[in-house]
């Protein structure tokens, strides 16, 4: 489990370096709380974090689940596809939204991988 | 904790399916990246995705944390409860806003159950 | 591994919390679902509840990691700086957002603390 948790790791200190942006960039782009709109760049940047978010909510328990019910050692690939996935993303969506869609679907792939290889192990378990 | 575990991969899987259609509808209404805003019906979709993402950040951890401490057999009932809440309240809000209070009030339900019981399961281990 | 859990179920009733809050105050500010936006003192009621959502995303596994692998007992000063951190939080955005810097820095502060130590501790036991 330790390659799993550390992968883990890695991507909430990406997750806080998006989010660690989103705050910092508020004066610079004139977007004050409790405002999310009102600058292109800026909602660029909060979009990134946001999907992030929604993509981690299934990231770390599906990556938890299929290490410990399929393969510690496997989970390690989507685990990595995923990190260089949001890097991607991120980098695509601030300079242009449309072109976004290779990090999305990298980190679409690292998720369905995960869910479905945990869905298969816990149930060759309970089966 | 199998039977949480699973229950868990059956809601992320349900939530991966609320974010697809939220993807796949920017394009049909129109809300093109990094917007968020401009077409009631997708705004519908998206709130569907994000008031689902606030309570599984709730649900995970309590589902585990009551399947450890306090019942694995009982937690199944919130769980199923949660999975049912979330569907009726995507199809409520999807077809009438205002209507989305039943399905809402289930989830809510299953969190408070889930929340309440891992506290009394956890504080009688602790003290 | 209970004072950790402990501590998650209180973040998570705290947010609990500010959820129901946003939900109340849908009607009474007459912002109406799907909608976000419209009156400042719901967004900031809104703001409160989505900022603390993505600080638990990194605060719950970071601080199961940090118990497990660094020191269960010292992962307690973090969650306790947390939790008091978050409701700082939310009474400086409610009365003046721009005043909001002590609570987000003490959320900060935890969860670098929480995140940097589990990496330390998960590293010195792979390697």
């Amino acid at each position: 489990m330790e390659y799993a948790v550390l992968i883990i790791l890695l991507a909430l200190a990406q997750f806080t370096w998006f989010t660690a942006r989103v705050g910092v960039a508020r004066s610079r782009y004139k977007v004050d709380a409790p405002k999310t709109t009102g600058n292109d760049t800026w909602e660029r940047l909060f979009r990134v974090q946001q999907n992030t978010m929604e993509q981690l909510v299934v990231f770390i328990p599906a990556m938890l689940a299929f290490s410990f019910y399929l393969s510690a050692r496997w989970a390690l690939l989507p685990g990595i596809v995923f990190l260089a996935g949001r890097q991607l993303y991120s980098w695509e969506y601030i300079s242009k939204p449309s072109s976004r869609t290779p990090g999305m679907a990298l980190t679409l792939l690292a998720n369905a991988v995960l869910l479905v290889g945990a869905l298969a192990g816990i149930l060759m378990k309970v089966f």
